[in-house]
């Protein structure tokens, strides 16, 4: 029983950041990078915890530093390193030993991982942590994905590192394989259209309003106390609050309007045309992202066409409320997402236990997700826009979401992602809409058949002359 | 030089209608199917054509009726069959010999058939077709991939057998391995936005103006004599006019509005986000299907919010200026998708022959591709919504599309794909956007650094308290 609780490979960012997260949490770490420098460095900035660390100098020093049966967390970057280290760790280690992939490995790779791991009977998690440096350090959202036999071993020191929230850890298990590192996928696309509309509603208020940034500030800090109490509407006042310090002007007038992406949002657009769900509040936002990356083109855009925002009179409870419904929508789709995928690949995705997963340590943390969590619960199969309380809420803030999109597109404002949300709810509240039109096309051109309102089969056609 | 003039496998209803065109178009071709029986029907039933069609009833048959060098077009099923048939093939055949992939495979296969090919220097060829089976009989739209030497040797039989434009076949050389293959992606995915935009249209017209079946299909025959003049305006318009035989009933009225989909506009979605190409026009509409296989669940929406779309004030002019912006920027995009490819896999796309080749034979020919060819010759670099004529219709048809899509969204009608291409238009001509506060609140929660506005570098900071 001698030897370290655990193991850790991997010493940047947020490789460091989890190891002091487990060395405080009362747990002993061996700790391993390919530069023996970093190590090094690893220890002495480590402080008072350097007591619970041990630095491993080889994959075989690892190794032989952790008690039987050994886990070993991998933090390293996504893609082949992680197979690469995967092969070059396990002849020394038994098959009940665990690898622990907590990177942000696509979850597909995981799968195929999990698969591999399983048909040699070895032991292997992917988990999903959210949060960034500072959640990996004080406590970040951690979803799940491998055997159950797995997570127990291993989910005390998980839920002692994670965040907390009214004393329940914010670390779960999601299920087989890959559903850890996919919730997260789920989550960082959410986090995209979040900070888009958030970037629109702003939009309003800086072009269409003329507010100051200030003023613009004490907006969003007003509503952190509402119900769109979130993290990220809470930094969003701080954001528009800060002054430069070199030119004394607000942080954001000198900032450069091109978002940069590491690609995690594009990820989830991606699997949800996999699996034909329609997210379209966080396509818009990747879209939204790849456009203002085309800052030359913008401005050749401006030249031509001439300026585009346009005064609006628009009050700022009507933009609370329209963010309020766009945000509903949005998780909405997400959630669905989440479903189709818990069907598609068998997973059982305990989607209350998702929405309590993100409630702290994650980027997307709000006080919405509570209610999330009860909806999810008390009317599992039910969508989170029908799903009570949702769907009052959605019913009372629509209206204010409709004006806001009509005036924002009506006077120049991009406002992709809102006016997204807004298009998903009028078509997934409309019975009878207008694909029979292109039904009919498909049938005139391709012959391809379809379904008539009166009757049971699929395969009808159009009176056309065709060749068939 | 005894022999056919080129071997086809695979007699389903596209291989048949290729292989009688082909026949038709004076050349000796020698066809397989894994089907004895399907053979036989094919010659049996190809009347007078049958004399320049020679049967063969083994993979081994087939290549002994060609002369050399031979060239076979593969017509199966895209995916692993085509892997399988060209490993036995291979075999069997020279290496001059060629394969010609017309089926739909993804773009990503051909690449790498085209690359296995050329390490043993065996001849291969891609090749998109276009216009369904009636395109397929009668002159379909070819998108070749591959090398120039390949194409070259078959050319004669590929533009015999295209469809016409004026004296030039549609049939035209794309670029190496994939080209083909990829620009007949970009064409399905256009072709969804373009049905799409029609169908929103439609529902505005019925649901808003309350307008007839009759009345519709009168407008879309009015606007199919004008800059909207296409193959699917033109059926649009027949779809509506159309009478069940049934019911007596427009026929409209009786299709289910469930669109169903084989998937080749989610590939164009997919391959747009791996090129951050924004295309949301493309994916509203496959959006748009999705949702509308949701028939279920928008009925129950419907239950609890109400019925959506409200009657609307607006006139026919105004909806068919909409949709003559709409299809601009939906085709601007599209083609700036094609430009990323163009530099991402090294192809050298020729924009203005892409116009060109879809002007005929294909689903989205209309008569606004001409004037897209001759842009893309004059303004190579020029995003087509700022090339000439273009920049000057959009800017007068774009008040149209404003108040088309601010009517809708106004009052409930689900315009997806028209009101993408507005927000589109309005963040591509602003430049100064709002990622300004999205570069702020990822570097408060993550230390990503932002570009200032007044300063080369990239990578500056708020001046946020953090753990760095």
């Amino acid at each position: 029983m001698s030897g370290a609780d655990i193991g850790l490979i991997g010493l940047g960012t947020m490789g460091s950041a989890l190891a002091l997260n487990i060395a405080e949490s009362g747990f002993d770490i061996a700790v391993y990078n390919r530069s023996d420098d970093v190590t090094h460095a690893f220890v002495e900035e480590a402080g008072d915890l350097a007591e619970r660390v041990t630095p491993a100098f080889s994959l075989e020093d690892l190794v032989g530093k952790l008690r039987s049966p050994r886990a070993i967390i991998l933090m390293v970057p996504a893609g082949d390193i992680v197979d690469d280290q995967i092969e070059r760790l396990r002849p020394l280690m038994n098959p009940e030993d665990m690898v622990i992939d907590a990177g942000n490995a696509n979850f597909r790779d995981t799968i195929r991982r999990a698969k591999a791991a399983a048909a040699k009977g070895e032991s292997f998690l992917g988990i999903g942590v959210s949060g960034g440096e500072e959640g990996a350090r004080h406590g970040p959202s951690i979803m799940g994905g491998g055997t159950p036999e797995a997570w127990d071993r291993v989910e005390h020191i998980l839920k002692a590192i994670a965040a907390d929230h009214q004393g329940t850890a914010c670390a779960t298990y999601m299920g087989p394989d890959g559903a850890g590192h996919f919730v997260k996928a789920v989550h960082n696309g959410i986090e995209y259209a979040d900070m888009q509309m958030i970037a629109e509603i702003y939009g309003v208020l800086r072009d269409g309003s003329g507010l100051s940034y200030a003023e613009i500030a004490a907006h969003f800090e007003r509503w952190n106390n509402g119900p769109l109490q979130s993290y990220l509407v809470e930094i969003s006042a701080k954001v528009a609050a800060a002054i430069d310090d070199r030119s004394g002007q607000p942080l954001l007038s000198v900032i450069e309007d091109t978002a940069g992406q590491k690609g995690t949002g594009r990820w989830t657009a991606i699997e949800a045309q996999h699996l034909a769900a329609p997210v379209n509040v966080i396509e818009a936002a990747v879209s939204a992202r790849n456009i203002s990356a085309q800052k030359d083109e913008r401005a050749a855009g401006e030249q031509r066409f001439g300026a585009a925002p346009q005064h609006v009179d628009i009050d700022a409870e009507t933009l609370e409320h329209a963010l309020v419904a766009g945000k509903i929508l949005c998780y909405a789709q997400g959630f669905e997402m989440l479903r189709k995928a818990s069907a598609e690949f068998g997973w059982s995705l305990p989607l209350p236990e998702i929405a309590r997963v993100w409630r702290e340590g994650c980027i997307i943390r709000s006080a919405m997700l509570d209610d999330m969590a009860i909806a999810l619960e008390d009317a599992p199969e039910t969508p989170l826009h029908r799903a009570p309380p949702f769907a009052d809420r959605l019913e009372s803030a629509l209206p204010a979401l409709r004006k806001a999109v009509v005036a924002a597109l009506g006077n120049g404002h991009p406002a992709p992602a809102l006016s997204a949300a807004l298009t998903y709810f009028d078509a997934i509240r409309t019975s009878r809409g207008t694909a029979d039109m292109i039904q009919g096309q498909r049938d005139f051109f391709g012959w391809h058949g379809f379904a008539r309102l009166d009757d049971e089969g699929r395969d009808h056609h159009g009176p056309w002359v065709t060749s068939n």
